[in-house]
């Protein structure tokens, strides 16, 4: 049983070194409203909702909130049926008027802790949990409703039926070399030197993949897409990043330039929810090399559902803790799967990456069943904060072993960043924290 | 120079009658996150963010947060360019991440009450201080980044001045017959016979125009859609609204039964950012009477984009508190105009049509110049709520003429409803309020 729920508002003064960067964040503080449910029986069921500073207070509100409703309620009933507590959240019948947003990942931060407690209980990672369930009761996790004109219930569990005989011999190939990873070595505040010694210390660690931050000035933009692509060399891949800087003629004008440099995708080049104008770049550029990428800030399955059904992306950003939790991001994973688009989860963050294993794992064993086309994004700092911290060998990452996601905080490290009474933020310039701290260059 | 914000959590127990009831909001609670600013000059900034009970205290903990930035702010510096606190908190670096629902929501309660004051300083109505504004200055308070692709700034400055001639005319034919108004009448929870005697109620008042929730049982909803055209005769309008209960399929199944009524318009008939599948109906349906209708909870002017840009919607419903406020929904309005695509506001709630006129006065006098098309929303419960309550005359609204929104609240209407510690709340079984009041019937 549920015995009590403890909600933190975490945030790390990451604006100090602007890692994390990007042409809209320009000062992220790397924050994350943290979830801890204690049981009867003594466990920990832990989530994070990933936020850059501000606004953590907001997500913290709204998990508190629906809290309430899982309180004295019992594990084994969540582990029965996980789409009682979905719908109980997502569909609460007043709740539901605010949307996507906080309220999405408010009740997404309860129901990943309630699939962590569960995955405790068996003593088993959190992908381990996924890849043994069957595939009628990973059908009856998801809300089709929005979604089955993309994928019916019925073809999601005949997909994942006729996987069945192979996960055995993938789960243990994907053990213990996980999925592999790729990072960001080119973020917007750092020099070329700055990105050149990242690029070399993550290919001494196996790395072939890179990604680097665009999207102000394309002259210098270009610039250090050919500086990333001299330093890596032609065969590693290279990916760029907008963060939904541009607007549709404006994308159209920047990647017109980038088409000889040998890119495999275009990230988030257009804001979050305009599929058509997703659709409309897919088709202008559909002889180029690359292809587009996006899906960390899709608000929901149904966004997905579009950008994967029309063809308008070539790879599926899920993101851990956008949508509401396991359940909404099985349903995207199973209609990538479909579409033939390769899942390249989105990471980074506070233990994103930590999260983000367990579903390249279940995907790469459970539901495209190969390891071919993904990449799963690894960033390496942070840590420090955690008792499991995420491990990369070869330019892949080791699969988890820790029971449930593996997210357990070093209480010094809660002690100290808790805002706003930790040591990290009782002495800090007020302007430099909260909702007060506004970047000196807004964006036009 | 603003001195202070104060937000109250104002709900009344609307469940009790199941007035507004649909498909998914079962047991609504209208409510309101109810935002006063107060100047050094001795006015009162109004505005207030519609929800359905249980999370008003979520956007309530939004507008606090947000309201810190404006604390100390010159109403004439905001009077200058709107555009710079649209910027500010929209875009602020870190909150931005908090994406659309309660965060858009939030920043549209600080504008709106920024609005209102800027109004009442000059003694107009919200409507008349919109029709005076200068076309250049209307285009510089809209965020065109994401947009242009469908509106350019220069062809909304064009659409406006070509307007201009035409304004004084208009103005004084809208005045003070205001904007055509139309009613639900057949709300989920009533009887035929309540459904009848509204309908009769409102044909006394003038109205011709009249709306049916619809959605989950496809015999019975056929049922009511005949018993509604045979009691208004085949040359009133009747629009049907089934709040996005329906899958894509679902749908289309339903609709192919309504094609005989001589409908206006579907409402939300699948989900408010499923754009392609709006699309997908508008094919299906090219042929039929009706046009679709959707807007009330479209999460922003990008969502609007696409079904205005696509020919997807054939009615543009806006809403006064769902997307950031004024600017947004002057961008939306530009973009309907471009398109030929009718403005019909969603009203009702606490107080939203006590908004919404201004936007049909603005949009019929200064947009698109004419009242052929429009329909506003009208809803007459709850207005005993305010000082100057909506009023509407054969069948119209009646111009409004106080300053500002007019959206000033009664005391004792406050103090009663306050949650949780009005009147009305404190002595109220605990499991009917708040996140524990969960509808009997979940949806499936």
């Amino acid at each position: 049983m549920i015995t009590s729920a403890d909600v933190i508002d975490l945030r790390v003064p990451t604006s100090d070194q602007l890692l994390g960067s990007d042409p809209f964040h320009k000062q992220p503080d790397y924050s994350s409203a943290v979830l801890h449910l204690e049981t009867d029986a003594g466990l920990r069921g832990v989530s994070v909702v990933f936020t850059v500073g501000a606004g953590t207070d907001w997500v913290c509100h709204g998990i508190r909130d629906l809290c309430q409703l899982i309180i004295g309620s019992d594990l084994q009933d969540f582990a029965a049926a996980p789409i009682d507590l979905y719908r109980r959240l997502i569909d609460h019948h007043q709740l539901r008027w605010l949307h996507d947003g906080v309220f999405r990942m408010a009740a997404g931060a309860v129901l990943n802790a309630m699939w962590d407690l569960w995955a405790k209980s068996l003593d088993k990672p959190l992908w381990k949990l996924l890849v043994d369930l069957e595939p009628e009761f990973v059908a009856d996790c998801i809300d089709w409703r929005n979604i089955r004109d993309a994928l019916s219930r019925d073809e999601a569990v005949a997909m994942l039926r006729a996987r069945r005989s192979d996960v055995a011999r993938r789960e243990s190939e994907m053990n213990p070399r996980g999925p592999k990873a790729y990072c960001t070595a080119g973020w917007l505040g750092l020099s070329d030197d700055q990105i050149l010694a990242t690029i070399r210390k993550l290919q001494t660690q196996g790395f072939d993949s890179f990604k680097l931050k665009v999207g102000q000035d394309s002259d210098r933009d270009v610039q250090r897409i050919r500086f990333m692509r001299d330093a890596i060399g032609p065969s590693c891949n290279l990916m760029v990043d907008a963060n939904q800087y541009w607007g549709l003629g404006e994308a159209k004008r920047h990647i017109e330039r980038y088409r000889p440099y040998g890119l495999k995708w275009i990230e988030e080049p257009i804001a979050r929810d305009d599929v058509l104008g997703y659709v409309e770049l897919a088709e202008t550029f559909a002889d180029a090399d690359f292809g587009f990428a996006c899906g960390e800030q899709a608000a929901s399955p149904v966004i997905f559902k579009q950008l994967l059904k029309s063809g308008a992306i070539k790879y599926c950003q899920i993101d851990a803790v956008r949508v509401a939790g396991v359940n909404d991001v099985m349903a995207i994973i199973l209609m990538a799967a479909k579409f033939g688009v390769p899942v390249c989860p989105h990471g980074g963050g506070i233990a994103l990456c930590n999260m983000i294993q367990h579903y390249g794992m279940w995907d790469q064993i459970a539901v495209a069943g190969h390891s071919d086309t993904q990449l799963v994004e690894y960033i390496d700092f942070l840590q420090e904060a955690v008792e499991h911290p995420v491990m990369t060998r070869d330019g892949c990452y080791v699969t988890p072993t820790a029971a449930g996601w593996g997210l357990e905080f070093l209480p010094t490290f809660i002690d100290q960043h808790r805002f706003p009474d930790g040591e990290v933020w009782k002495t800090r310039d007020p302007t430099r924290k909260g909702v007060a701290f506004e970047a000196v260059v807004a964006p036009k």
